[in-house]
């Protein structure tokens, strides 16, 4: 069921920044409260979303830009049970792809403009191109970010499951997909099961990813140790751990291991049809 | 300034799917309704939006979700009118690029990953792959979203410009980005300018994009003869021209030269501190 939010500015504005990040200054409104307060739920009740939200959903999806008009994304709503839970093991065991309400799969497609070109008998050199694999990955982002917003504005919770990267060809295998179609990422939609809720993740300073007229990281180590200390914060009172951002980014990125088979992504898409030239 | 828009759901729904696409069934709100009705805005009033309105779009682009929270993104205001300038020229001259009262450009950013690995004495391997490349593509794009989403609910318009693509090393070398860190695309951000408001853009019907439990593409071709249709009368009355969708695709990726410089994307890239192993 939707919670309660305290939409107050300050209120918002600390959860996402700190205590000590002041107040904001700049024009606000309520749908600005709600992106704010945004969380990633891992924890879903087994209330279905009432009849039509998917479609709406969808409908907000297709309607954020998209490179040219030119639409290269897809989506797959997933329900049967094997093919979710075979899902889940892709995704290293995440328990909520299996039991969420609804679950998408996004996909960059340039398979929908290849068989256009087939049937206009025309060759479409540029598909084959990295470029355009990134328009499809950056379109299919754009399209369901629409949709977490407009999830969550019905009271609903989501979370991105980039692990369906772990192995795209297993993925395309389960869903069918054409050559020059390839997952980007996962998304669960539901209600957040009862007494889960967490708090809202800190970010690093805004001035740290804001730069103004040119790239500037001088005071970037002094405020990354701030945030060291926020999100260590964070931790201990939601996670029972108390590691910081570093402790995480280092584990995260410092292994070729720890990316779980991603590291053949490459070799994967152009198993898939994406020479990626 | 803001338009008043009509946000009743049979008329918002039938503008972004054409007049046949029949009335919406599912759930409805108007933060759904502002959603459907967004617009690719290319003509910007001279007024700047209120002081603190870019810090307030920041925070929205932080409360997206990012992949492992490791905020693989940044983004840069400018401002300084050369800057502007080669921008746009870059853009293939887009006269709104060095118009509008705000332009970001939003970077795939491991650069910061590679100075706290520095800063740590750890190598991080994980950075190389086209995976973290594509996470950070990814992370942007839904923090560049969250970014309009809450520009459009200030009254505010919109477009992205991915045509800074056509040469990321000069748009690295104009901002002075650090090895690891390269644009994706960029943003106008600013008040219609009067008298210029178009039509909403229809997108293909919905079931050519939503697929369920596997792809499927069998109605695909009638689907998108009548959406050729529907798109040629949108031309018609908001281009002067009459084209069709299938017309534009084929020539928006029918040969390299359509890419604009973007074929050498990869290369770039590479330039860049992308290995994309």
């Amino acid at each position: 069921m939707p919670h309660d939010i305290d939409l107050s500015r300050t209120t918002v504005w600390t959860r996402r920044y700190g205590d000590d990040a002041g107040a904001p200054q700049g024009p606000w409104n309520e749908t600005i409260a709600r992106l704010l307060g945004h969380r990633s739920v891992r924890a879903y009740a087994r209330q279905a979303p009432p009849p039509g939200t998917l479609e709406t959903l969808i409908a907000a999806a297709q309607s954020a830009a998209t490179s040219s008009n030119l639409q290269t994304w897809s989506v797959i709503a997933v329900d049967d049970k094997d093919a979710r839970a075979a899902l889940a093991a892709i995704a290293n065991d995440q328990a909520h792809v299996a039991q969420c309400p609804i679950f998408l799969v996004w996909l960059a497609d340039l398979s929908r403009l290849q068989r256009l070109g087939t049937a206009n008998g025309a060759r479409l050199e540029g598909l084959d191109y990295l470029e355009m694999f990134l328009v499809a990955a950056i379109d299919a982002a754009l399209a369901a970010q629409n949709a977490v917003v407009a999830a969550e504005s019905l009271g609903l919770a989501t979370v991105y499951i980039g692990a369906l990267r772990n192995d795209v060809r297993r993925v395309a295998a389960l869903l069918g997909l054409p050559p020059g179609a390839a997952p980007v990422f996962g998304l669960c939609i539901g209600y957040e099961a009862a007494g889960a809720a967490a708090e809202v993740k800190p970010r690093l300073p805004q001035d740290v990813v804001l730069h103004r007229g040119r790239y500037a990281a001088h005071d970037e180590a002094a405020r990354i140790a701030d945030y060291d200390r926020i999100l260590a914060g964070f931790s201990l009172r939601n996670e029972m751990s108390n590691e910081g951002w570093t402790k995480r980014v280092l584990a995260r990125v410092g292994s070729v291991a720890a990316l779980r088979g991603r590291d053949a992504l490459r070799a994967a898409l152009a198993a898939l049809g994406f020479p990626l030239r």
